[in-house]
């Protein structure tokens, strides 16, 4: 992949649908979307406020008569062109992914969704029949999956150099919201309303990355049972700020999930750690391009992004050797590279032979919410799965 | 404490039961006991086998008539003699320690026990009974409380350092036991054994030492409710070696214990995390002079053990300044040292203002076991404590 | 700077000279320069092979008019254009910049120019002269100076947080060259080849970019006198793999340069410590979103990129907020985006009010290389700079 | 050696010369030495004030009529017995050393010297002789060198794990007197005298420990020429505060050292690196039972003491098993065993068939700081050593 600039013969002609101005999550959309000419950036729904959404698309050089001000207009309008767009990507408000990711579906575009994809599970199902039944892709942004090292341990797990996987310890544990500052933080403020957030705080916003990591690198994570004690710590808040999950997996391993916003001093926190018969491995998002890898009764090593002895899997998105450090951006960029390729498969009438955060994966995070909250509302109970 | 090689006016007459040759935890009691000269080794029954015993005391010094073929001649012997011993170490297999400190305590000595203290909650009820009636002091060897950094997190809890508690993290998790060892390791068949390993294996083994010097930072540590999953995930095991427990606390905090012993590539894997409204600390015990600080919102610190800004409580038993490492041995002989200085104020009818891991501490472990063996036996569900 | 994705009115008409198809350096370069719609890739000499060249021009979205077979060619065809390239990006083989630069700079063109400038303090004097003369931007990319863990140091230093400079000890010792690996890699030979390397392996390929951080944190970074000693391990060597170097400044303060290619296990190794009568601080490229800040009698610190205790200027070109890691590219992005921003206040006839690593950064490093390698070829001895 | 507790038939008579109430280093040399059972401490002239050393000799339990007032008084008085002491160590300040030693040998006293053995090569010299003619041991307590892990590098250089030795980078460098702190304490004001401190203050105080380690590791670690800059960066110092210094060895192997005590944040900053054409070493004194091991093109490793991977040699010496970190007071303790051993073999006209820091190890030192200083006042100019 290194200097593989272009991947695609041409590039998806691609709209947004919020991330306007000041939006922290459109920017590292656009950014990765872009990077390698995969995506070609035609038109967009920016802003709830229409004026400041058309601002904005034209200073990043949309055709003004391409911004729309809502999302209906634009796929009312965009089916009138020729040349529509083919994929959307929706980085609007939470309580919004399903409305607008189901009316993508039906006017027949690719989308790209921020998580969550929805808040229940009979609309997930909803979303994943519409996309079959059209053969579209939908790809979800659980952006940490693109890290190369996440494919490394997958192809570890794959080719059994841990042997037999017994647990799966995830968490992502930051400390940011220690205090109720949701009270003078707008930006914040509706993370903590059911009604903006869903029926979760930090089990949705945080518990399911590191969820998605395990189910990309082990192929077979499948849940029998789980039990979830949620807390909020913070006085006042209606929502979650601290969770534990223990779930049985049908395999036979076990896996843990701690998910907090009030783990004081931790940045992230975002930590997996995969224990098998034979030996560990961990990984953290705040050091993306280190893999420990622990074989019992030999020395820890630490495996490097871009090293000759990692699996040519894990080498094929590098953008540049080992040593140089990679970021959030660059595991983005190789997620939305992914997609483009999907994208223009699924055109082709043929599918994907390659993994990546999609339509299932986003409905298995809203079901596995949906679980921890059914099991903590009844007292921290076992439920199956 | 520095170069304050001599705590007593004159060292306690002491003898050991079990400990012989060839005994790890037998060296490090004596190493630590006799380090500063508050103990002296007058007396012992060493060892199973009476022969081997003698030999072996007479090899360190311990006068031949002294070496005792077991326990209950040592303590019939010695009630005889003028000079007899004040105090006994115990550090024979798990199932004996209940009988013999009982004999111990029966007999009038001070006692040191290795952990357990016992099997059962009743059995260890009647030995605190037993020395608060005589005015006996009983130490139990939950060593890694005596690294000076763990005082240091109970001045920094008690100073409100870290605001109100909210999470306690624990675990002593290490890979050793990763296979099925103890079908060709003799000196591991016993800890997998109910008949000699109590109820539990990694619960009781690891589980409790964390679970200790949870209990020496915070001082409103008490569990109102808990829940246990254990597991063997290698065959044939009869006892666990895999736990995860959630308890919340009396004071609204939640806390979590790990205890493994197949998590591979970690030697010892003994952690504590606790987390504040204000900041959260954090305890290796494979770099036991470093304390990690983390104030929500400042950059992360590591304190160090002898430096000029921890807590005096902090610096009181250090052994050498600041960027020495101590290690194990040392805390053990800080432990000993406190042994020592209230067994002398027992003897003076006066109590010791200091804490040590006594024998409600024993207790507390032994309790704590049980639960969660009850829990984990019905299903991993919610037991009130 | 966060979602700040337009820098300028319009993106600068830029062109590239080498870093066609294949090339890592040439990725980079694009891939920082068209980020935020600062630089528009309107031409470009991309490949010493005319037809390959057109070939990946025209892959990446060039005009194939404006796919030059070589540099003369392109500037001369450019300037028969209106909307001639106002800037161009110089990839190509060391040996080469040299000539290149000055042909860009005598073409009107603004350059970017990949380290080294040139091999010979009286090229590079000529250089800056014309440069000054033209009122052109020349920017060099020493990458590693856009982490804004750099502008942090940087402020830190301005600030007095250190208290007075004392000692800059700087290496960039990786192990890729432990073995006469250029008898077989092709891509390698070159850099032990003085013809085309020019007359330093390491202290010019390596050492040159921690010398150039330590310009850029330190305002008063002025070197009195040196020594070196360099040496080649590797049998057979033309050019040294190792050299270490030690430096008077005219404040008084002392700095030391390692750089080595044989330091097996290390993959960058790129590390800089300055120490400060007070403080010192810490940075390591391999993670660049830490540094390390100690000042004497406190514990020790880790400042994270994007957190809101570090200095504005430190913040402000922060992408993503913190946690998320940022990498190499983003780092890049932000000097190409300064690049930009000096190219266009030169256009207006203005200067810029900030730095980046400009022409006399590229001399600098020119300069240092050629007294390394005198004091060096004469035993190692003290040399005036 | 686990449990190992009596190594010799009957402890070495021994006596301390200075060490006495306050000392720190008397603590560490009285709670090593006697550890084992190796040393019965039955003499001593513990202060400088010969009541307070009568009186600290009682309080640790020395036969009165054994505290001398002063060292004459102790080599004559213990002549005229029968069970005269064998051993003496000495922890006088740093300018007795050398008339302390020589009037030991010549009693015919095994010596355990602080380092530095003496000031002066000659005086070095005369010491060997006369140590040599009279059949004693001298050790010299370059203590780190005790950790086992010491041992471990030392046999992966005998084995040849890192291949030919290239570099080894040496630095003890803390910060513990960044400000003129001898001003105000006296008990650091003598190391800044050259009356008292000899040439050299952290030349001689911390870097002859790295130094030591690296002859230790490195069988053939023979300096052919060196050149030393010094520099006092506190003002009115006398002595330096700061060191780099460069050594060419025979092999053709290069090492480095950075001796200081104004590296701002650094507890100690004990640290040697040794890179050879295959792999490189590093060990740090604050974290003794790791090691980390970089093979070139593979996952760095790190080695933990106690580890079943080590060499046998790394083994022996171990006090506990892998995990429970051991300190510097069981690395003292290892030599102090070794000393025994060696004094031992010694009283039986027997020679030890194992290293530790001896009479050469002592006159090394020695030697390199006098040379150091020799360069350093030249100008930092080359000297043959």
């Amino acid at each position: 992949m290194i200097n593989g600039e272009k991947t695609l013969d041409r590039p998806i002609r691609w709209a947004m649908i919020g991330g306007g101005r000041g939006s922290q999550i459109g920017y590292i959309h656009r950014s990765s979307a872009l990077r390698d000419h995969s995506f070609e950036l035609v038109a967009g729904a920016f802003d709830i406020n229409p004026e400041r959404g058309k601002d904005f698309g034209i200073s990043i050089g949309v055709d003004p008569d391409r911004c729309y001000p809502d999302y209906k207009t634009l796929f009312a309008e965009e089916a009138k062109r020729e040349d529509s767009i083919e994929a959307v990507s929706i980085t609007t408000p939470n309580a919004t992914h399903y409305e607008i990711c189901k009316a993508a579906l039906e006017a027949g575009m690719h989308v790209v969704c921020e998580k969550p994809l929805c808040f229940k599970t009979e609309e997930a199902e909803e979303l994943v029949k519409l996309a079959e039944a059209k053969g579209l892709v939908v790809g979800v942004t659980y952006g940490y999956s693109g890290h190369q090292m996440i494919e490394q341990a997958r192809q570890m797990i794959i080719h059994g150099d841990l042997g037999e996987i017994r647990l799966i310890n995830m968490q992502f544990a930051h400390g940011a919201y220690n205090t109720a500052i949701e009270k003078e933080n707008p930006a914040i403020k509706w993370r903590m309303n059911p009604q903006f957030a869903g029926p979760s705080c930090v089990i949705a916003d945080v518990g399911t990355h590191p969820l998605f990591l395990a189910e990309a690198i082990i192929p077979d994570f499948e849940i029998d049972n789980l039990m979830c004690s949620r807390k909020a710590f913070v006085e006042e808040r209606e929502l979650e700020d601290n969770a534990f999950v223990i779930m049985n997996l049908k395999s036979g391993a076990q896996a843990t999930m701690w998910a907090s916003a009030i783990n004081c001093g931790s940045l992230h926190g975002q930590k997996i750690r995969i224990i098998g018969s034979k030996a560990s491995i961990e990984w953290w998002d705040e050091h993306p391009n280190q893999l420990a890898y622990e074989i019992e009764g030999e020395p820890a090593r630490v495996l490097e992004r871009g090293a000759a002895y990692l699996y040519p899997e894990a080498l094929a998105e590098d953008r540049i050797s080992a040593g140089h450090p990679e970021g959030l951006f660059d595991a983005w960029s190789n997620l939305y590279r992914r997609f483009a390729i999907a994208m223009d498969l699924a055109n082709k009438g043929e599918k994907a032979n390659f993994w990546f955060p999609d339509i299932h994966a986003g409905a298995q995070g809203v079901k596995w919410v949906e679980k921890c909250v059914e099991s903590a509302d009844q007292g921290a109970i076992w439920i199956k799965y």
